[in-house]
């Protein structure tokens, strides 16, 4: 570990073992965990200003390197100063390498040993990825935290492909890793792959543990699979990593999901949910999911959770809300995104809280409770 | 007059006539004339939160009757407490009746001396709108500032069509201001029409200004006509309006369009273009337009205007920006308008400061000098 890059476990609940009060050190400041990574995939938070997001607490961001090499370019970003400049961020960011997004997003030409061959969703052009360049990249956007380049596969594969798939992503993470230390100056996180079965996620862990890195992501979950099978996996790799250092269970989840990773020891979050939810009208509340077009709000001049203190809930009602996205008022987007980021926010203050005052296991209790509860009575 | 609304000249420039200092008193706080009123059309300023409204110092928004009786509809908003409540704007508001929408904007099916029966573009149902309903509605949307229910023509149209027009706009602004009379508790202006011409506008003034209301407006210009005409039909008719109430001219306009009419005496003004310029990517400087779609500004790496103190140019450049734009990013939108919003509120702020320090026929010429400086280098 260098002296840009720590991570401090502060307290554990139960002792000794599950959820982990943590702070991971940067230049950029700290990042107190379990932290919530607000997603800013194109270098903006959907719809929210950089005030919004001081006002809303968050301590990190994540930006994805695929869509910012394809627009507006690495170059463009580096002549700004870096990615921070660019987006006028200045606390530390984390950069997703870009190997989910080839497989998913780009027309594939190729993948071999060597990397992917692909072409831009914007423009149709050819481009090569590989392991080595994804960290380049990121290493050129200036990034506290980046990613090494995977080979992620889909819910269905044969264990075959994913046998092969996390061998090739392990064996990238080598190159990618020789490439990083010999840049030095940010953490690099190793992704432990496997698809859906115990042995290969092992076998995966193990590999990348070996490698050494300064975090630990657990990627290719939440893909279509069942939520069991999620969190059995991601459980069980978690007890296989270095309790030493963060754990980033990737584009995870729901408020209730994210208490459970919680649970399991996972200090690192991201999910896109708030910002798509808050863009389609649907608002995320401690009641369930609040679904704006539906007729019933017309005249419901509630806020959209009584509980909640947000800018949103504090000014404005359902109704108006409602109003707005019908008209198809950007503000619609802005307000109910906000509100949702703000959830998150709240939820994770509330665990570090809870942890803090040794009383996780009840605070999680609590939750699961009252969201059983309400979910005979959603409002949506 | 009655004492939920005052209107004081406090100076003007040069003495006597010209350009006005004033000051609009209503129970929701006061306006500091002249005065641009951002657009609030479906009661919601564009892009804009609350908080940034209130941060760009807008004194008094105009929000849109017809627009807000389709959808969501009055009830709604009366049910709210009014359109105040509904939108969360507790400072002054004024709304515009209509009656331009329904010609512009509807199936329209029939107009006749009763009113105006039109289609809603929203879902196609049938609606009638008469003078008295049109004072009705914006009662019961509780704005400080109301408008008579008029019927304004084309750039085009025949004398004929235009006097005819004029003679029942003014017909139909008697009859509101009955009913606005039997309501009160609010500010109404009488609209002077007349098309294109200097003779009907008079009489349209000596008709309007003969009834006796709070306020002025002068309806139907910057429709398409050459700017000289319009210039010169709103200053001859300011000359023809009382000087103790203040005069507005509806929908108008560029930066130098409101330093122009302010020098004829108009007190009160409105545009979309801050919002709709900034919504389709380019912004107002005092260079010019600057369009962000445009190549050149791809690793432009200073703010839209290096003369503004906004959050936007404080914090962003026109690459990030043009790179907002190009990802079809909502932020693109929010940080745009704010840019353009603050300008225009920049603007009046000079143009008041100018007043108070009896300086404004100078700052008129420099103004006017730097802009033809520009004019053939405009950065867009």
């Amino acid at each position: 570990m260098a002296d840009y890059f720590a991570f401090e476990v502060l307290k554990t609940s139960p002792p000794g073992r599950g959820a982990r009060l943590g702070r991971i050190s940067t230049p950029r400041g700290l990042v107190n965990t379990p932290a919530f990574m607000p997603v800013a995939t194109q270098g903006t938070v959907k719809a929210m200003t950089r005030a919004q997001l001081l006002e809303l607490g968050a301590e990190i961001l994540l930006a994805n390197a695929y869509h910012l090499y394809i627009r507006p370019g690495v170059e463009v970003i580096a002549k700004a100063g870096g990615l921070h400049e660019f987006m006028a961020w200045e606390r530390p960011l984390l950069t997703d390498s870009g190997g989910y997004q080839v497989f998913s997003l780009s027309a594939l030409r190729e993948v071999n040993e060597e990397g992917a061959t692909f072409r831009s969703p914007v423009d149709g052009a050819e481009h090569f990825l590989s392991p080595e360049a994804a960290v380049e990249i990121q290493h050129a956007l200036d990034a506290e935290i980046i990613m090494s380049f995977d080979e992620p596969v889909a819910f269905g594969v044969s264990r075959g492909e994913a046998e092969a798939a996390a061998a090739r992503s392990d064996r990238w993470a080598q190159r990618g890793k020789a490439r990083h230390d010999s840049l030095g100056g940010r953490a690099l996180f190793g992704i432990v792959q496997g698809g859906f079965w115990d042995d290969l996620r092992e076998e995966s862990a193990r590999r990348i543990v070996e490698l050494g890195f300064d975090g630990y992501s657990i990627g290719g979950l939440s893909v279509g699979e069942p939520k069991e099978l999620t969190f059995a996996l991601a459980g069980r790799v978690a007890q296989l990593l270095p309790s030493s250092a963060p754990r980033y269970l990737m584009g995870v989840g729901l408020p209730h999901e994210i208490l459970r990773a919680v649970s399991l020891g996972i200090d690192l979050f991201d999910c896109v949910l708030p910002t798509r939810l808050g863009r389609n009208g649907t608002a995320l509340t401690r009641f369930g999911k609040l679904n704006l077009r539906n007729h019933k709000y017309i005249a419901d001049f509630r806020p959209l959770d009584p509980d909640c203190d947000c800018q949103t809930c504090r000014h404005h009602s359902r109704a108006y809300l409602r109003h707005l996205h019908k008209a198809k008022e950007i503000l619609a987007s802005t307000l109910v995104c906000y509100h949702n980021l703000y959830l998150y926010q709240r939820l994770m203050k509330e665990i570090r809280a809870a942890l803090v005052e040794e009383r996780f296991e009840e605070f999680h209790r609590e939750f699961e409770m009252r969201r059983k509860d309400v979910e005979s009575d959603n409002p949506g």
